[in-house]
């Protein structure tokens, strides 16, 4: 994939979130003027034309590419696995990613199933050389800004090695995409002490450490929300229940808190006139705000957006991936992954 | 074990918290004009003994019994194992270990080190017969009330027939110390549906689904924290982690939310008004409401605190470990296994 000219060309599937296909075609119009970038809305083409020719402003730039069928939020399984993999599969998640793969896109977004994108992904791109894993990819909210953190649920079991390239994966995106110089490296473990951990992390705490990105050893829940480390390493299972426990905590002290908030009148003014307060907060811990979660490792730009995506969050989602593209992302991660084969030897990838 | 007449005898390692002796030695007179328990205070007996003269209403139900050393916070590894195993050990956690062993005391409460906790109740007291693993158990503030959490770091790496004991333990805790008549179950999971997990929860799904237990099956953050189970069975690693991350995502809120709040006068007057919803909110996410964690399956009740514990945190630690003793906790675990191991011989245990 390399790109003929300055204008990133992104594939959004028109299919995916919730609500589809209105929040797509509202976001693909926005995007398009805001950034300039061509905007290739895979889905059902006559639905798709009517819904542009009732916005005003619908620019040149939004393009639609024909897809009669989707993957939905009931497929799993095997039934997932054909839709995902057939040559000529006519969703939208393949259609697109096919885009990438063919240097017809320069990234795909999806507000879709995750696993159906996942498995689009790596059965139609396949992974980046000496990879043996992807790795979906989350920017938490911490103290004083974001924190990548990955795996959140690509493989929920993993190797040392799995980990030490999702450790380089991590560090290039903290590099490229939020401009970190030298990002710092921490792996989840339960004590900041070297030595604590399970098995998984006790053999991986070596390898970091030997590498050359900027390891600052185990990180626990304080280090990762006060902010502390750049990139945090877990295995997918791990990184999953970090994820969703911290949106449901979040979730929880918000629900109480309007509970109590409305308990009385006293409270009642208090919380009206500390609305702006309780505004930033809900905007900072938003998900749409960073719009969707990178999936490393596979050889083209994918981006998965949260289901309950709306247009706000899509445009936003497609503000991430345009910086992957201007940044050469995948070509940053393909050189690291080949440097770090011939340079470490002991680290066995097969 | 077993209780002479009807007092409870708890003991309290004075030892233990980071402000150690001064909240235990307050706590102990405080619980025992309560409660009317015995606490016998295991500590440097002068100055116990001083301290506690200092104080009014010092009752004749307070104890002292003598210790003149500490297991402590920089105590680990080789050194930690011994203090924690020696026959003549004159630490205070040892001594009051050795009080629950020997039928002087029904229950032992530390804020001190928590794996020396671990390691010196387990070297003194040994497992509950047929058991393989003890479990140190949380109680989660969710919607509604608490979830019975375990493991939440004991056992960094755990197999399926751990889990699968965790339940039965943590089911009998939320019986007998909670009253909840028949608890719910949920195995903690990256996906609801059965099937989703890494290999040891998709391994232990199966037992505990051919239980005698609520089995509600795999939960997420969701339903953790949204108060749909009562029980939530987890490695010590994921335990451990979702615990530590629960605590800093409420931190941070917080801090965000007081930093918001303080940002001009507008808001700073809401706050002001709206106090009294953040004390219910502080409270209820507070771990000195519950005092300490029961270190389940060993032979005899332990209770672990939090080394920040004060004297509030500390009475409410002995009403939590006199519920345990009162409902006959341990004699329940203790049957819960045997029969267990009766039943169902396909459950492997050495």
């Amino acid at each position: 994939m390399s790109r003929n000219n300055n204008t990133i060309r992104i594939a959004l599937d028109a299919m995916g979130s919730d609500d589809c296909p209105a929040p797509e075609v509202q976001a693909s119009i926005q995007a398009a003027n805001e950034y300039g970038d061509e905007i290739l809305l895979v889905g059902p083409e006559d639905e798709l034309r009517m819904r542009l020719g009732q916005l005003d402003g619908s620019p040149s730039k939004v393009k639609i590419i024909n897809a009669l069928e989707a993957i939905t939020m009931e497929d799993k399984g095997l039934q997932l696995a054909l839709k995902a993999k057939r040559t000529k599969a006519k969703n939208s998640m393949a259609i697109g990613i096919d885009l990438v793969k063919n240097g017809q896109a320069d990234a795909f977004i999806t507000a879709g199933n995750t696993g159906g994108a996942l498995a689009t992904a790596f059965y139609r791109l396949g992974l980046v050389d000496g990879l043996e894993r992807p790795a979906l990819t989350a920017l938490f909210p911490v103290q004083g800004g974001y924190a990548v953190v990955l795996d959140i649920g690509a493989n929920p079991d993993c190797k040392p090695e799995h980990l030490y390239q999702f450790a380089m994966m991590g560090s290039i995106y903290a590099q490229k995409v939020l401009s970190i110089q030298n990002p710092r490296v921490g792996l989840l473990s339960n004590g900041e002490e070297a030595g604590k951990g399970n098995q998984l992390i006790q053999e991986t705490f070596p390898l970091l450490l030997s590498s050359d990105l900027n390891f600052i050893g185990n990180v626990e829940g304080k280090e990762l929300f006060g902010g502390q480390a750049d990139v945090v390493v877990t295995d997918g299972f791990t990184g999953n229940i970090l994820l969703k426990s911290s949106e449901a905590v979040a979730k929880l002290m918000v629900d109480m808190l309007r509970q109590e908030l409305t308990s009385n009148l006293r409270t009642k003014i208090g919380a009206g006139l500390a609305r702006p307060a309780f505004s930033a907060i809900r905007k900072l811990l938003d998900p749409s705000e960073i719009g969707a979660a990178p999936l490393l490792g596979v050889n083209g730009l994918v981006f998965i957006g949260h289901g309950r995506s709306n247009d706000y969050a899509l445009v936003n989602a497609i503000r991430t991936a345009r910086q992957a593209v201007k940044s050469n992302l995948l070509e940053a991660i393909r050189n690291r992954i080949e440097e770090q084969i011939s340079s470490l030897p002991q680290v066995k990838v097969s």
